[in-house]
């Protein structure tokens, strides 16, 4: 027997006619290389409909690519809607990545036109002759004085935008691609991750819940996290569905230009990752932030330094948010349960330090990384976090290698080691590739690095494992000293003998200048284990 | 090209695997005939288990249907899950509808088993030899001391669940049916909607909204919407999927019991029928209301002066939502928006009392009732409410009525006349079948009554519409005047005179004892049209 209820499509058309309809009024205010420019979701929607017009005009294909090379701005939100309301596939290009990575996306994808900012053109411009199947470069002026090429394939976006016609929006099938993205791994090719229609308006309808970023029509949300990766934490989507005011950052992601935007737009929710809070944190003096009343932040670990430092000094703490471009991206986000107390209880820190517990519709488990049972909710029990649910890829786009990352029975393998304690909080506990087996048992090179950080000399610190006939293999650090000469190695295994086991410390330690950062600037331990198992011995 | 995400359907077990995985120590509190009853979503979930096991032991079928005739208690949550969740249908029927209506409900659905409180036998018993499917029944003691038949096919709740095996409850296709509700029409059989998994799932994640309920793992609910109703407004499903507190009030809906429970068990969230707020006003003084965040009021429009006493005395006005069994049945919420002021603002009494603006992923229009054309949203134009989408019923169970109900390109004609200004604020009329139309023009019943209604000395009023020669209808007014005799005809017309038009003021006005209701409290417009249009002239 099946239930008898409207046959209607999850589109992301409704989101985009919701915010027309309802949300005419309210602001999208983009800080656009120093000129502040407003607009509202009825003129955004306006124009939105003339861009899908200028695709047609294009000769954009029914699923053709339409990549963006771009900052997050109200232009980026048109093609957001643009694309996919018109059948078409938004596939948003990470500007972060190297040279080759984006040509190899590009090409992949075979986008037909790329969107891009006028001031990402010096990193751009040297690809454009690599790409196989683009056949239009749309150029969005920023206000940076970059010189723009001229010549066929080269246009403009607002002479494009203003010669066009509006084009009908309908609704799509809920299960058509409507975005794309490559994941940036250290190793090989990107991967390209597809999402639906379906997975966008669940993603989006989740982040308004109470319990997870709770945007609501009267927030006025600063995405700081870019829109050229995962979705921007879907903050393109829910601030619309929801009607919020939208602040845009522009190409300006200074410490300075951020705190400005939090304070003379009254920004109610900040989403970014750690290292943007780290550096805003030096800029919040005398600031009236008195608006702000939540801060997001994800991508990495939030240092409970950091987040408490923002409880002490403007009152609320850090909300971690744990994701990935597989995930849409949110997969767990770290509320304090009312069963554990106060949610800004100081005690509370390392609840609020966790990832979180799994939101609506996400489903994660832990499996032993040998034998593939899976583990206890104990808090102890280490394995591999897997994740299902409404908006988890389920492969990667023609891609061989699709089969690594997910299980037999479709859970996609999410390559974090992480413990789940009996109420459900995520911890993670390192990255399956790095954690080091030593002995038949596992030491976390991300719990090592934190202790020997911990020390007041030490800059920065990375441990890999590297090859050992006895134990199979050790744990090397290769520390960064504030001031190099000024701390040995036995200063720093003496330091570490009260705060992790005995047979954690390492018995080498490598003194370096700089630990080597991959593109995402995430450490590339990847180049350290070749740099190191050479010598070892 | 397709998106590339998990195929996991929408289904209720994802919300009941939720409960019990990451919210087993939250309580769910019932008030069992003078007894406090608390649980655990823990325990609860092994009941759950448990009673799906029952449900096998008895032999109800794949799809079959169960019934339940009760209040608002743990047990009833119980069966909220253990039906959909093992693939059978849940059937609440309506303990308010006329006993024949009752009899349609089980023989149409073909219930095989009725789940009855023990305190509802009085009303249930004499129905029993009219059920044609049902081969068992089963009594929940909520502590009333009526007698429970012996016999064949009369079981007994406690003793079935404490001799099940627990069953495995498996992720069921989105579209299956999951539940049933008959709606109560005041004309001919009651009509069932079948609700799906993906609808109830949708339903729950979308009143988790900001801008919906809100509901967070922090709150404690407090459903005074029966459960046996329009699945008691969501409030079975989303609490649940937010690990919130549940309290649930049983059989004694008093005043002084809800405001007890209110008080004593520190609800953050009420939800309710307008007159039953407006009972529990009275109950107000001297109680520590101070965990109280919001009231919810639907199912009629909640008088502006009670929404105001609510504010005056206890801080929060009373937030109103719109919907209907077939639409799951929230479609609207009446949240002032940023951009009109603050929410608690006096001058906005008349905002927040609209019946609000459509919630994410549902979509209204008006219609001209003639001729089919849509109308603008200007606050002025009225006409039929129409609705679509993810939680909209597309037809009634096995009923050649339906296409009465449902346009030609799908939308669910509401039934009610209304205005949607430019803002999206929906405004209620009249219903479509008592709007009067009088030279070509429309005249509003209810407003009609309003007016009325505000006269010192009036009671109660129910205007319908006669036929008339000339104009083709007329209104004519029944009056319930506060002291019989106290009042005439040109009294009232008088005191129009001031408050509408000039052609909506009634020629006949009728002095009666009381406005007959229909089966679920409302005025019953049919009876009187019947009684008044005899003697028309």
């Amino acid at each position: 027997m099946r239930g008898l209820i409207s046959d209607v499509p999850l589109s992301l058309t409704h989101i985009f006619g919701r915010a027309e309809r309802l949300f005419p009024s309210k602001r999208i205010i983009t800080a656009a290389g120093g000129v502040r420019r407003e607009t509202t979701y009825g003129a955004w929607a306006a124009r939105t409909r003339r861009l899908a017009g200028v695709l047609d005009a294009l000769g954009v294909s029914e699923h053709g690519r339409v990549g963006t090379f771009a900052w997050n701005s109200d232009r980026h939100l048109e093609l957001y809607y643009a694309a996919p309301c018109s059948g078409r596939v938004l596939h948003t290009l990470n500007i972060r990545l190297f040279p080759e990575q984006v040509t190899y996306a590009v090409n992949h994808a075979a986008d037909e036109v790329i969107f891009v900012d006028r001031s990402l053109l010096p990193i751009f411009l040297p690809l454009v002759s690599t790409f196989e199947t683009v056949r239009h470069f749309v150029v969005m002026d920023d206000g940076a004085d970059h010189p723009v090429p001229e010549g066929p394939g080269w246009l403009d976006y607002e002479e494009l935008l203003a010669a066009a016609e509006p084009a009908e929006l309908c609704a799509q099938d809920e299960q058509r691609a409507a975005a794309m993205c490559y994941t940036s791994g250290t190793t090989g090719n990107p991967k390209g991750v597809v999402y639906s229609h379906r997975a966008m308006v669940l993603h989006a309808l989740g982040s308004l819940g109470a319990d997870s970023l709770a945007i609501s029509e009267r927030d006025t949300v600063l995405p700081v996290v870019p829109m050229f990766h995962a979705n921007a934490w879907g903050l393109a989507h829910s601030p619309v569905m929801a009607g919020a005011t939208l602040v845009f950052p522009g190409s300006n992601l200074s410490a300075t230009a951020i705190a400005d935007l939090l304070e003379h737009e009254r920004v109610t929710l900040a989403a970014g990752v750690p290292t943007i809070w780290q550096a805003v944190a030096a800029e919040l003096d005398g600031r009236d932030l008195s608006a702000l009343t939540r801060i997001f932040s994800g991508g990495a670990p939030v240092p409970k330094a950091l987040s408490e430092e923002y409880r002490e000094r403007i009152g609320i703490p850090m909300l971690q948010a744990w994701g990935m471009t597989e995930i849409s991206p949110i997969g767990s986000v770290s509320r304090v349960k009312s069963t554990l107390g106060d949610p800004h209880d100081p005690q509370l820190a390392d609840v609020r330090a966790t990832a979180g517990l799994p939101v609506p519709l996400i489903e994660l488990r832990i499996v032993d990384q040998e034998d593939g049972t899976e583990l206890p909710w104990d808090g102890v029990a280490r394995g591999e976090l897997q994740a299902t649910g409404q908006w988890v890829a389920a492969g990667y786009y023609d891609d061989a290698r699709s089969h690594e990352s997910f299980t037999a029975d479709g859970w996609l393998r999410t390559g974090d080691v992480a413990t789940i304690d009996a109420e459900g909080y995520v911890r993670l506990v390192d990255r399956t590739k790095d954690v080091i087996k030593s002995g038949g048992e596992w030491i976390s090179s991300v719990e090592l690095e934190n202790e020997i950080m911990a020390h007041p000399q030490v800059r920065e610190a990375c441990v890999v494992g590297v090859p050992d006939e006895r134990w199979g293999e050790r744990p090397l650090a290769c520390v960064v000293p504030l001031a190099p000469g000024d701390l040995t190695a036995e200063e720093v295994r003496a330091f570490l003998t009260s705060r992790v086991a005995k047979w954690w410390l390492p018995e080498r330690i490598e003194f370096i200048d700089e630990v080597p950062k991959t593109s995402v600037g995430k450490f590339d331990k990847k180049a350290l284990r070749a740099r190191f198992s050479a010598s070892a011995g």
